[in-house]
């Protein structure tokens, strides 16, 4: 044992370290690790607040059934005329911008309103304050069924960001429907107690039937390009061609994205959990929780894909008789029935949770964005990971304008919403690298991404998106996954092989043709020469000949 | 304003959305994302229960100044001759592999008893439970001071997943010093209020003066190689030269890691935030919540580097009357502080609250784990991303053994804890990829690892790594960061590329030696039937020339 080296004053004891200990609220939580959701820079932040308003207000549109119609300002707190300059003029007018205490970049990044409105079916005055204003708070996480957000995190943590950065609260209008009032209503969030605090609370009049409108004032920093709000509006469109989107950005130009369907998706149905994903410590917890009386009617009202035959099988398997209540269960029966779940024959869970893009729509979207020579796109079957159903989407673009000596560009979507941040950590990424393109006539060096003029779109439509973090950019590196993001590029990427083997033989035949083409006059003259046939003849020779060539060519 | 498109059954008004919302457990939260926290396969899970226990110890020792002796095995829960053949049976013949449903892996995996003892200070009884049984709760979260654990959530997670997959409680030991009784704890988590629930307390006889073990029975599947428990020990042992480690594995092969130094690392100071780090939220709050009577004071007591001219300084830019009381400031009076603070010079903050592993010992642990040709190790000053401290080292290990013609192998350490998952997500991997390469003689392909026989290995020191996930794999990307890692791996890059150039020309030097050797015989013959001189001259003419060109390849 050895002996303490320090002097006891530098070392603790544990009544010492017993009085350090504390507990952590969740929004203390995230306000230091404030990267997790997406808001470790100004602009990223400002790129995450607008995403999580804009996928809140297409989750709500559409689960309420309205065709989306939003509008996404971003306006610079200052005049606009001078904002912009503003912004770059500080950036180098920043003291210590060479110190290595620099990148604090609190105070003087821009100031930015951002709002955010939707004609969804409004929220109840009673969930404003919890769902604005209180991380942790939303209906979608309990719920097996695909949409954009998940967690109950997002729209709330973008508030406090705000209010971290400017003091500013958050402000709501919403409205229900006709004749119902619309309420306005800012408020702050309690960050130690993760509650939220009602500044003011007021019905006001709106010239909206139903809908919702979020204002944020934040520290932001707008930029152009491939992280830019601009880019994530634009890919929103392509992956949502429902949506009718106008979009002002804080030079004060408009842009509008006419939705190019009127027909909203089918609707994603609410599943019930898939047998196969359960796990000892949840399926004890739904035992205890559930209403039904005994074990078969526990299976199948709890789970998907279970009916009374299956019920049966499992618990003959398991040795449990189906009468057992299941709250009496003791943990060695739970591991029977786990164990017996495992070993039965149970079929995949139902798909119409899922509400993939489709084939013609994602090759429709890739030819709105990127122009091409070619173009190809494959909607997987409906698969499982951890129990959860998913499904894969790629598009591939090739050739035309898109530059032939870089690397691939590879546009990622998960439930219909574009991931912008941490590629690298990305399933999809790691799909991309492992997929051998040179089997199909791409250049790739070990380890990187093949190069060439490709665009590579990839969609994963899930009820459940394994995210790598709380912002949702990456997908985590689940196995199954991988594989279907795999089995699909391998689909889309034979028949894109094919088109690049076309070409090259189109181009050798054409050299070779030319080649020919040249030299049939002169076999013309030579054969004129040679059997003594007139001018006319000649030229029949001459036509017949490039007639065939013509011919097998086309063959 | 679009019409309702669905049967009105399909689509949800403002009320029944208003129904479904709820408040999210963070302990829910947390088993439904368990892939933040590392347990998304079995294999990651077993490796990070043992880390997170790891780390409690190594910093629980540090803190008490007791150089760590730590005990840590992997016991099967089935006889230890049959455990990793069935594992390895049960892998292939688990029904429905190749079964899209397949991958719920809950029942078939192996189970494992994971044991990690230490001889640190222990824990005072009361604090036991919390600390084992309630995510989100520590000491190390609320204080600015380098250490392995920061979230509060570790260690609680891994008996959290044990539960889940096991439905087996985990079991503490503790005991704070002679005299003092010993306790044994065997607690489970209420996940739906994130509490522990204690199932047996009683006082124990154990024969340890101090320290603290942990059992916890988990879902798991042990492997070897890049991602295995055996790898992180070992790269465990080399990052902490202090640490005395015995551990058993599954197939009950002790392996011990004696200490190679007695000398506990400088222990690390707790430090109060610098000014440049902190926001306009987080300033208004320190003010409501100071002790303070005047700005001044304020300043100086809950900022580092902040002396009475630096208070005074800050005070006039901003406006403000030195004796305001600092609970009455309002926001427009916060937001003059802050910008004032971005306008005043302020010393970096200290620097020994980091405690670095030292240029010597990066190499040294280097040297005792990759044969090589050449080493070479940097440790950067200290700098600052968000106003807190932290300082990168790198190791470079060439040559001898390791592999031609494969990519580098990166290893990263953060806070001397290495990190196996998520390589491409980190920092780290983003700083080596776009460091060139080629400018130090070695290959690099576009938007890939440098190719060639080399080991590059990175640690970050910090108050405070920001990790991509709760599960501390892969360090965020702020620029700062990956600013300093450049700048390390161009530190030992040069040196590298000297190396390289150098063995480069003394090879070619060798070749043009070996040349030239081979003709000084024939250059004294002919010399010979020129000058006609004798024999002995001969040889002495040829001694002369061999001579010289041994000291010319010297020089």
């Amino acid at each position: 044992m050895a002996a303490p080296r320090r002097k006891p004053a530098a070392s603790a004891d544990a009544q010492e370290m017993a009085g350090r200990q504390r507990e952590i609220s969740i929004s203390e939580f995230f306000t230091k690790n404030r990267h997790l959701l997406g808001f470790d820079s100004p602009a990223r932040a400002l790129l995450t607040a607008i995403k999580e308003a804009v996928d809140n207000s297409l989750d709500a549109c559409e689960e309420g059934g309205f065709a989306p119609v939003l509008y996404v300002e971003i306006r610079p707190d200052r005049p606009v005329n001078l904002g912009l300059e503003l912004a770059s003029l500080d950036e180098s007018a920043k003291p210590g911008k060479n110190d290595p205490a620099s990148g604090n970049g609190t105070s003087r990044d821009e100031r930015y309103r951002i709002i955010v409105e939707d004609n969804g079916p409004g929220i109840v005055r009673a969930q404003i304050p919890r769902i604005f204003g209180k991380l942790l708070y939303g209906s979608k996480f309990h719920s097996l069924k695909q949409s954009r957000g998940q967690q109950g995190i997002g729209i709330s943590a973008a508030g406090m960001y705000g209010q971290l950065t400017t003091g500013e609260p958050v402000t709501i209008y919403s409205c229900t429907g006709k004749g119902a009032p619309a309420h306005r209503i800012k408020l702050q969030m309690d960050m130690k107690k993760n509650e939220p605090r009602i500044l003011t609370d007021e019905e006001t009049i709106w010239e909206k039937d139903h809908g919702t409108r979020i204002e944020i004032m934040l520290t932001g920093s707008y930029k152009r390009g491939q992280h830019s709000v601009d880019n994530y509006l634009e890919q929103t469109a392509i992956a949502n061609p429902h949506l009718h989107l106008t979009y002002k950005d804080p030079r004060g130009e408009i842009v509008v994205y006419p939705n190019a369907t009127k027909d909203l998706p089918p609707a994603a149905i609410e599943i019930k959990p898939h047998p196969y994903g359960v796990e000892l410590g949840i399926l004890g917890r739904m035992l205890q929780d559930t209403k039904a009386h005994s074990l078969t009617e526990f299976l199948k009202d709890e789970f998907c894909r279970v009916g009374p035959k299956t019920a049966e099988q499992i618990l003959e398997t398991a040795g449990l008789p189906d009468r057992k209540n299941p709250s009496k269960m003791q943990m060695e029966d739970i591991q029977k029935l786990i164990d017996a779940i495992a070993t039965t024959k149970i079929a995949s869970p139902p798909t119409d949770c899922l509400s993939p893009i489709g084939e013609d729509l994602v090759m429709a979207g890739l030819k709105s964005g990127v122009t091409a020579d070619f173009y190809t796109s494959v909607t997987r079957p409906a698969s499982v990971y951890r129990g959860n159903p998913f499904q894969i989407e790629v598009g591939l673009a090739y050739g035309g304008q898109l530059p032939g000596d870089e690397l691939a560009k590879v546009l990622r979507f998960a439930n219909r919403v574009p991931l912008l941040y941490q590629a690298s950590a990305c399933a999809v990424h790691k799909a991309v690298l492992t997929s051998n393109w040179r089997g199909y006539g791409m250049q790739q060096s070990k380890g990187a991404l093949p190069t060439g003029p490709l665009v590579i779109l990839v969609h994963m439509a899930s009820v459940w998106v394994p995210f790598t973090s709380e912002s949702k950019e990456a997908v985590a590196h689940y196995p199954e996954i991988i594989k279907e993001i795999r089995l699909a590029l391998q689909e889309a990427g034979r028949q894109l092989g094919s088109h690049i083997r076309r070409r090259a033989r189109e181009k050798d035949a054409l050299k070779k043709q030319s080649y020919i083409q040249k030299y049939i006059p002169h076999i013309g003259d030579a054969l004129q020469s040679i059997l003594a046939i007139s001018d006319v003849e000649r030229a029949e020779v001459v036509a017949t000949l490039t007639d065939t060539l013509e011919r097998s060519r086309k063959l």
